[in-house]
């Protein structure tokens, strides 16, 4: 049977997660299911690990992205799942699979980029395997740590909670479709070749103060709803609040596309969504001030919508590699 | 430039590690450059981490491997690299790019064969990252922990140990031979299709006694000479005293090839070298006894060479993915 026609790559992974009958060990804290795995470390911490794949011509075009720019996503997209549990990151590992003519300043500046990011947030390259194929697959591996009080899973929602998000989102998405389309000149693409995480620092505010995280990878829509089954709560989104910034807007235009669509089925912001209670909103507010409230955690049973002039509407499914 | 001018795989990843010039933390042990990174736990452990990334008909070939066999692959030579330091595997985290049209039933085959043999080893799969691209490739991360007193490193060779080999060299590369020349029908082809690690049982036993450790990934010369690059010794390979499995001998007649040369120069055998001082041969024989004594690590100046018949001849250059 095609993954397709199974229910596409998260009806597989649900698949793989459920093969493994055996009971998870006591230190683990959470395996698969978050942005983070986190197993139980020492003196009141967790220790974090994510794993992102990188696949040319999917994750990055090298007809518009620099591999300096390449490397620094890497790092990025890895990072922003450690801070969106309310860790820092630490130690990476980088395995690369690259084509057998690739020069030795493709792979300085592809790692010049990796470094700069890395540096930025704090995190040592430890190792990594370097070998051939006919495309370019990037995998880094990020291990962190976080205070086991402050890690926020993407189970912690509450009904009455507000949902909040950091940013601005659907940028990245108008960026490549702008370039997608041959529509990108004079256009602001940098949302889109150079996403950024959110910092440890952020994450780590929102985590004192939240009840759920999740970093945006595969647009708002689809971060609801994996709190919402996560909870296992309800969800209303609020369409006119969602946070857009006016150059998404304008390349909506020349697209005569929907800037929303990019913010809720896009993806790759690497913002944070968070959950909150209107007492800690307070709270936050005095720390950190980046973020928009864009709807409220409801019961189970009143499900997952959108809300638009008075009208709901269904989420739609988000992005999915094999539909 | 073209990486094999620059000087192959190993002289690009001295680059990319020579780029990151801050200073390592005082939690790190060990970074770039042995089968794991070591990092320091808590209580006297270390945090071994390793990455391995397998890429479609360069690591492993759907034509004579079933799915399940290439996921068994992925994990066993992750859980090599945590033996040969001496430590225990725990956690994996699994990412694999796969074609459009992969079907359910490869997915869980290939689960299958990883999750029997995480099961084996006793690691956990806590998770991972599933995206598509045109050719399959797989990377597994492995955490695992180990005693600092016990943990064995490439550097710790001296002059006078004994260099010892777990098991038989050379089978997978005799199967792998077999194949390729379509003389395969009938030869025991196990050590290629499906390799296996070393039990960590077996790793903690030899680490408590040895010097240096490495497991043969890329043949017994390459490793060989790791040891004697991060110990800054020589080294001694006494020609005759490989052990080869009489399979591996017949391969090497019916293909007209030199099994020596499977042993030294194939690789993916995943047996341990280790070193060790005369007086811990003896008492590591009361506790393990399935290895040979190969060679003898000599001073730096006497350099590196395969003693045959009474002749020194150098130790040629292993699998590099860019020569």
């Amino acid at each position: 049977m095609k993954i397709k026609d199974f229910g596409g790559e998260f009806a597989v992974i649900d698949m793989i997660a459920s093969m493994d009958k055996r009971k998870a060990g006591n230190e683990i804290i959470k395996g698969i299911g978050d942005d983070c795995a986190a197993i139980k470390h020492n003196s009141g911490k967790y220790l974090l690990v994510t794993t992102d794949m990188m696949v040319e011509n999917d994750h990055f075009c090298l007809k518009w992205q620099t591999p300096y720019q390449v490397g620094m996503k890497l790092m990025e997209v890895n990072v922003s799942d450690i801070v969106a549990m309310g860790g820092i990151p630490e130690y990476a590992f980088i395995s690369i699979s690259i084509k057998k003519d690739t020069t030795v300043e493709f792979m300085e500046e592809l790692y010049k980029g990796l470094y700069d990011s890395a540096k930025k947030h704090n995190v040592s390259v430890l190792g990594g395997d370097t070998t051939h194929g006919t495309e370019y697959t990037l995998n880094a591996t990020l291990i962190g740590k976080s205070r086991s009080k402050y890690t926020r899973f993407r189970s912690g929602a509450k009904k009455g909670d507000i949902i909040c998000v950091t940013g601005t989102l659907g940028g990245s998405t108008a960026g490549l479709k702008l370039l997608l389309h041959g529509k990108a000149e004079g256009m602001d693409l940098k949302d889109h070749l150079e996403p950024k995480s959110r910092t440890a620092e952020e994450g780590m505010i929102i985590a004192r103060f939240a009840n759920s995280m999740i970093d945006v990878s595969d647009g708002l829509g689809s971060e609801v709803r994996h709190i919402c089954e996560e909870s296992k709560i309800g969800a209303r989104i609020d369409y006119d609040s969602i946070p857009i910034k006016k150059s998404s807007f304008d390349a909506a235009e020349k697209l005569s596309m929907n800037a929303y669509d990019f913010a809720l089925y896009g993806g790759e912001d690497f913002q944070i969504v968070f959950t909150i209670t209107k007492e800690n909103l307070k709270k936050i507010k005095k720390k950190f001030t980046d973020f928009t409230i864009i709807g409220e955690i409801l019961d189970k049973d009143q499900g997952l919508f959108i809300l638009k002039e008075g009208k709901k509407s269904e989420v739609q499914k988000g992005y999915d590699h094999f539909a």
